[in-house]
């Protein structure tokens, strides 16, 4: 018998029930404070963001309910949004009486201890200070994961970056004929990969946005360019950071920016930029339908978090100070896409 | 002064004719004995694969007029199918006098002197039978190039592999403001990558072709598997045939995957064989309306040129043999997709 908590009961949360199901845990799905209008649909007939019944194995528990959610479970997931993430941690680790393996499915950065950092940082730092002496057992959930494609049971791959054979025991309850499980060491590769392509995700997303509505031309050759740079700065970052290049010439990266690029929510709020809709008002037009797009409060988190790498990194990632310069210096969108080009590529 | 001969007047050797005549140089287009049609109609006005206009600078040259065409001229670019290959170079070789840059668009193997070789391998050794004392003046050209889109001066970026300052110092009469060229010395890298990437581009296409027409239903994160597997077995094959990984991982290789892909004559191939038209057929199909799907007869070669790399390199390229299976030995293209994710990925 195997009993899971998951925190977060939005697209990746609900969505990865399914395979836990599958292979017979008892899922308890806690819902944040944000969370209640899914719970309530789901609890009635549907999920709400996933359009179909969660598995029967799936109990569902309110945001007041944390304590009983995490009570007597082998392990955790964690799916909140990264702007959740420090407040529901520190209320899991006041709950956890010693060590817990964690698997966290959230993407992008945190401000703690005065600076930003990667999520997995942060919940080192903090699980430590409660437990200098137990063992911080964690895996960072990455890859080519669509959630609703994934609780449909499409074909899936995915990348756990783990530090800890106890979490490679527990595969098992994830592995299934539809979803199968790479793992690497690498999890500042990973977990940086995630948060990342949901930021050049983005920049696709503006290009079609941008060049899609040109009708009768094509612009495939510039857009291979921007997907090609994309995946450069990811490249850089990651080991300015201390992973591994390779990491992201794989399915962490290259990957999950193929599929992040192609649909959802970051590169629908590209999309909306490239159609001159200014930043701040494609986020609320969305939030008003109750989608997040991640990749922008990534950015902001991460321009900040790439500054702290320090080397002078963002000289060497033309494409993401475009971005910067397109979402937070409200810069013409056109003439930034096509002053990349002619100041950056291949000069 | 330049002057410039450009062998094959279909869709590259047109398209190069671009940059090249916007950097002044005059340009001697020679069309094949396949080509007549297209300099006829060039001639009276628009190039039919092209739909525009040639720049003025360009003069055509029937396929009699080989050596009127090469005669004088600065450099030499070989656009024609690698089918045609051989029987052009050796016609151009009797005409050379002397050493002469040569760039190559062409993409994929020829057979010669008994086994399947990259072109550049047979191009030096025919070169140098005739010539062993003069210099082998070489450059690959590869990246992500649509041809028509390079015509319409859409932002363009390519790679072009080379041996000898000789070419760096041509690059000039190449490179625009919407036409960007990067240098490497991987040359094996850059010709491999252009014609596997053919090949992968053709599975892609099946995927489309087979899960497109699932109606309300999503597999992106399928395909993704299926274009980061694609990555990783150009990359292997490179690596086996001397080439860098790196090269793949950049615009030769995940870039020009990524617009071929997208658009063009291999995926539309593997469209067909997605919905059920068998290879021959479908080849047959697109020939009929001057189309060529090159990936199809890269692949046949291909799987030669892989046998002759040895180390049952092939056993680690499932994807490559699924599409050998689908393509050449008729399986059935549902069952081999779909065990190709069962038996390979991430097991």
């Amino acid at each position: 018998m195997c009993r899971v908590a998951v925190l977060g009961a939005g697209y990746m949360g609900s969505a990865i029930t399914f395979p836990l199901a599958d292979n017979g845990a008892d899922i308890n799905l806690w819902g944040t404070w944000l969370d209640d209008d899914i719970l309530e649909a789901s609890h009635r007939g549907e999920h709400p963001k996933l359009k179909k019944k969660l598995p029967e194995k799936v109990s569902l528990f309110y945001s007041q309910q944390l304590e009983e959610a995490v009570k007597e479970v082998d392990f955790i997931l964690i799916a909140v949004s990264s702007e959740g993430f420090l407040t529901i941690f520190q209320k899991l680790l006041e709950t956890l009486q010693t060590e817990q393996p964690l698997f966290t499915l959230t993407k992008g950065f945190v401000e703690y201890d005065g600076r930003i950092m990667r999520i997995h940082d942060a919940a080192f730092d903090l699980f430590k200070k409660k437990f200098p002496h137990e063992n911080f057992i964690w895996a960072s959930v990455g890859g080519p994961v669509k959630a609703v494609e994934l609780s449909n049971k499409v074909p899936t791959g995915t990348v756990f970056g783990i530090n800890s054979p106890r979490i490679q025991k527990l595969l098992r309850f994830f592995k299934a004929e539809y979803y199968r499980v790479a793992v690497t060491d690498d999890i500042a590769g990973v977990e940086l990969s995630s948060a990342f392509k949901n930021v050049y995700a983005i920049a696709l997303g503006i290009f079609d946005g941008l060049y899609g509505t040109m009708k009768g031309r094509l612009f495939h050759n510039f857009k291979a360019l921007l997907f090609n740079q994309a995946i450069q700065e990811m490249a850089i970052i990651v080991e300015a950071a201390g992973g591994r290049k390779a990491t992201v010439f794989d399915l962490a990266g290259l990957g999950d920016l193929y599929v992040t690029s192609s649909s959802g929510r970051n590169r629908r709020f590209g999309e909306y930029i490239g159609k001159y809709i200014r930043a701040e008002e494609a986020y609320n037009l969305m939030l008003r339908e109750g989608e997040i797009a991640e990749g922008y409060k990534a950015m902001g988190l991460g321009v900040e978090f790439l500054k702290g790498l320090g080397n002078n990194l963002l000289e060497n990632l033309p494409l993401f100070r475009t971005l910067d310069r397109i979402l937070f210096l409200d810069k013409d969108v056109s003439d930034e896409i096509e002053g990349f080009f002619r100041r950056y590529i291949l000069r």
